[in-house]
């Protein structure tokens, strides 16, 4: 949490659950931060802490040296950063746009062309982690895009991470890799559902067949966490089924793009889809767990 | 290794490449050990150590506490089970017979009935691990069967296991779990393949992606360990694919009998299909993630 | 309906709603019938019409030229074949057995060599086609086996059909063909399925969509007739979807064998699954249609 | 091909293979053409039969009753109808502009929008039918939109087609009914594809299976024309194969937005990606029934 002798000037746009913990530790590495977000009300906690608020996305990022953008899709973040009172239109040269949600690597390249006009850069940095591992310092981060920048912003990527990832020179690669990430945790979620109910209706305990497996070959916090949301049905929402969707359809968009065919995607596809049609947008993404039960014909809420 | 006060006599059948690592810890352990194998001449190394040879499953299992069978299949198991000159015949009251090969539940539940008919007890004990873990003592076993046998026979499953993992009377459990492990082994492989050429047609390098996936929220052997031979397209036969494919087929059979649907399954099923069809048996079974790339059109050899 | 001078002694094994039909047919074109049912009562319109009533398989097929068996599985097949009193113990040598029942080919190959080898002759000839339709003589019927006992059952074959069509030396061969004609159905069912529920979730009326398609490009009868099944969802008893799913197993067994990936019936073979998972099985085979209105949140029970 | 006495003004924009039987046929039945397209040179024959050559969609479509559209795609679609010198601009109020391409339902609902706000109105009138089947008069049509442009438009529909089928008011219906139709083309394609090749790995002539099933209970044009297509695999050209991945896709977009689960479709669409990325673009769109050959392991070029 030591304040270095590089501590920068950085805008962070989006105080949802991830953004807040992720500002309290830039200012604990001793950067400036001035925080905008839609609901103002929603900075109180940063601004205690030392953020300064901002009446727009054009306030916080004027004279930045980094700005963060954390927010929920594609759309939000075009807004954010092409309205008039927005952020590129803001960004003075040489400053670096840490573009850190969960959006289309085209959005991406598209967005990083237009900062390069301007002679700013944007970056594509999304993270793997809860709001938990964020107020932790915990994230995991993927970074592509513009080599230069990536070493101007990675002192404020360490001030909110466990570890960075770099991908390259294209913007649109970390996405790809964040996008993969969340496919790949969805497949988990798919193999362990059917693994539970096979369980069940042959009369084996799913809670000893998925502890024994996620405690040894599978001994790794994505079988852990969702196995267990899996075994106890707690499927309130933690990240939306929605949102999850939403980023099915993204890689997907990329699969169809660069012809890359992905059965267990579309599977895990028509789960979301069939979820959504049942009115389930908001429980956790893993509830795609429960279609496997239904298709077996168990009672959808299990009986302990 | 200390040997133990209750040191058993075991007949142990079947000396492949798992076997041979088993026996040495068993006979560290203290146990007496009389060892068959259909190829004569694969008991040398274990005599070396120790084991005194059969002629006969019947001879190595007479008189026996505890008789161990590590088979390739259904069929010779039942073979060397029931076969006049086999291990059923053999028993003495109260014998244990620890079926260790990877079979199907039902294959075990037919042949505890006709344990229990002479007064002596099958369980069923499959295995996860190679032969390097079988030699470490580093094997996970499940096991399932007549509890007070269980008893009996746990301080020679502890001689050759880090774990042990009990899963009830009924004496297929075991072989349940250990199949729907090895689906889970199956969509862990088509869930990087599908993840690497994703990469790999979006220009990115597969093994930075999986490099930071399995590291971080997928650090467990299972994705490290098949997210490298993937990488490294290195299919010499391991875990040969022909056995994956049965494997696959057996747990398909469970799930037809136990109505219970499993889209996954069915996905990886295909694959290896495929890939028999295509005269890949000799291969690892983590070959099926050949057919991804095949599918999106890259060389079926990486070229690196 | 006219009788040849060829007139043939025929054994009619199983008399369920189809075999009614075909015997009325048989004893229309002059050919004397034997039959036998397990249920002796159901003989009663047959033996109105002119059969004799047997006590045995063997008996129907004593001093026959032809036996007919149209039974509901291969596990009824065999035993009425090869018990004691079953139809291969009875058969004089160059005799015909017409296995017309929907059977795994394997029992086939199986029972046709032990024909050959008393001297006699098993042919798989199965039929596509209602009750209706065996009444009406409009069977389709494919036949494989020994060609000069095709020969022989020729006229048999031409009494209960509008047409018969060869597959060949290969017993088994017209079970894969009736299988696969099964499977066809299977997937013209589940394509307009897919296709009603994505009209209805759009606004459009499915009796629009399915009565313009199933009248110009696909107007054939299976896509007529299941067509209206799923409109009207009437899925009373017609043909059974517990036989249904005992036919897509069949399939697959012949698809595992012959290495030959097929995920159109990997996907009909969870839907079937499903269905009998929910208790379903005693619904028309087409009920399957039912699973794509549940995933999309249709009631499944649609309101007129 | 009578003329009759309400003979109309017809624009006709798109001079592809199936646009020239169309113009032959709205002369014959004695309406006044003008023709555009971008190859001017194609409106030859088109000008030979009678037809007035336009500059412009503008010329073409300015004081017209009728416009007809017959083009590639959506983007095509747009560009002809929305330029400064395209159809839209042109129309006088009250004129109906036939949007004859297979496009997406929210291209037609967009579009038809703006033409009401001019006081024309676009309908959906996606057909059915190959360039032999447009110059016989003998398309399909689907139409869709506002019911009284529907009244108008109908003899110029009839003289085109034999059989117009109507989905009500959204404009957008047509093409759905039209992508549901191409998609269940694809699904027949696919399942012949995977009974084909049983047979063959069955030692069983494809061309005996195929020619029994779409000679009897699949009696229908596409099974019969596909079946031919996929027994001699003559894929060269007919409709492309990229426009068949393209009319997936867009019912996927349709599917996805109304939360429709379509399995089969999902199976499909991998098919078409495949072929995209194996370059095969250019072949026929029944080609995909050479992947279940490949993942079978058979010689994708058949011998004879």
């Amino acid at each position: 949490m030591n304040a270095t002798s590089n501590n920068l000037v950085i805008g962070f746009i989006g105080l949802g659950a991830m953004g807040e913990g992720m500002v309290t530790n830039l200012l604990a590495a001793g950067h400036a931060v001035r925080v905008y977000n839609r609901s103002a009300e929603k900075a109180a906690a940063s601004v205690a802490k030392g953020a300064v608020q901002s009446d727009t996305p054009f306030a916080a990022a004027q004279d930045a040296d980094v700005v963060i953008t954390m927010l929920s899709n594609d759309a939000v973040l075009e807004s954010v950063t092409l309205t008039e009172n927005g952020v590129l239109a803001a960004l003075k040269p040489g400053a670096v746009h840490l573009s850190m949600s969960t959006v289309s690597p085209d959005t991406s390249r598209k967005l990083a062309k237009l900062h390069a006009d301007k002679g700013a850069h944007l970056l594509a940095a999304p993270v793997f982690g809860r709001p938990d591992m964020a107020a932790a310092k915990k994230l995991w981060i993927c970074v592509s895009g513009h080599a230069p920048s990536i070493a101007i912003a990675r002192p404020v990527l360490e001030a909110m991470s466990q570890g960075i990832f770099e991908f390259g020179d294209d913007p649109g690669a970390a996405n790809v890799v964040k996008l993969s990430g969340n496919f790949m945790i969805a497949s988990c979620v798919e193999t362990m559902a059917e693994v539970a109910t096979l369980a069940e209706k042959n009369g084996i305990k799913p809670e000893a067949v998925l502890g024994m497996l996620t405690s040894t070959i599978f001994a790794c916090p994505m079988y852990q966490r969702y196995g267990e949301l899996i075994l106890k049905q707690q499927y309130e929402p933690g990240f939306k089924l929605s949102l999850g969707f939403k980023d099915m359809n993204l890689i997907q968009k990329v699969a169809l793009e660069s012809a890359t065919p992905m059965p267990f995607l579309g599977i895990v596809q028509q789960r979301y889809l069939s979820a959504m049609a049942e009115g389930r947008e908001g429980q956790d993404w893993s509830a795609i767990a429960l279609n496997a039960r239904h298709d077996a014909g168990l009672p959808v809420q299990r009986q302990f």
